[in-house]
């Protein structure tokens, strides 16, 4: 199974994509789309390109975004939550299921603390996709919510069906 | 000249169509795409076939989008702003134009007036576009903006041209 990890941001839209085989899961590609500058029309375009041409390109088979949630001020909110529509628009006009994680979730699957910081989440994602150097850090984030998709996909919520539960947006349903 | 007006919502979206002959403006259609219930993924999706779904049946050549910003918390404007984001996405992907204009500017074109109410906003979209009846309040703020793109387009931004100004976002380029 192929995973694309989406971290949306208002300036920079990072994206990771991982193959997962059983208990295994190995690096595709990541990289980071840049939407600074130009007027939102433009910006929302470049988004909805980018990500097209990421799927067009890696073919995965699921997706999940990060709920990222910096509340700096509420313009700054309002911008990141049209990127986020944006890439979400571009996921699902391909057709794809999406999958969304808060960054708590993201935190305490990859690091196994709610709370790490970047440079951990960054760490992890080296070590469990067994990379040389750490990737940029939108990238990371976007690999880590791919990881944790690949997670909640394989773990989490198998033992979750077999008790007739499962995750719905980060809530048990 | 079709402009087609947007008022994006996280549980609603008004849109408003309106057709421009020199200094008459006369009402086409409007109404509301709703988007209560679901998960996100799934009422992008309502937005995204929403629009264009109007942009099909009504054809525009021009479109324009409410700045909305009703801060009531930042999670509610996490939510419009991926509302916004979706919408814009589909006018971006019809290949349509896209101008913005804020609250106030809708209020000063439509009332004469920054802070007029809803009310006044939707009895001078009645007495401007002819209408028997009062639109509903989110068809009606779409309309506004419609009306509003039209003043922008055939008066103000012509008379700013003379000058070699224009106007990008709400501000003096």
């Amino acid at each position: 199974m192929r995973i694309l990890g989406i971290d949306p941001g208002s300036r920079v839209t990072g994206f990771g994509v991982i193959d997962v085989t059983g208990q295994n899961r190995s690096y595709v590609a990541s990289g980071c789309i840049k939407t600074a500058g130009g007027d939102l029309p433009g910006r929302i375009k470049v988004i909805l390109e980018g990500i097209a041409e990421v799927v067009a390109t890696y073919r995965p088979d699921q997706t999940a975004v990060e709920q990222v949630f910096v509340n700096v001020n509420p313009a700054s909110t309002l911008l990141l939550g049209q990127a986020r529509g944006a890439a979400i628009s571009a996921l699902v006009l391909a057709g794809l299921p999406v999958a969304e994680y808060t960054a708590l979730q993201v935190k305490q699957a990859v690091v196994g603390n709610g709370h790490a910081d970047k440079e951990q989440v960054g760490h992890m994602v080296q070590r469990l996709l067994r990379l040389n150097g750490a990737p940029q850090a939108d990238a990371a984030d976007a690999l880590a919510v791919a990881l944790t998709h690949a997670q909640h996909g394989s773990g989490a919520m198998k033992q979750l069906a077999l008790h007739g539960l499962s995750i719905k947006r980060g809530r048990l349903a």
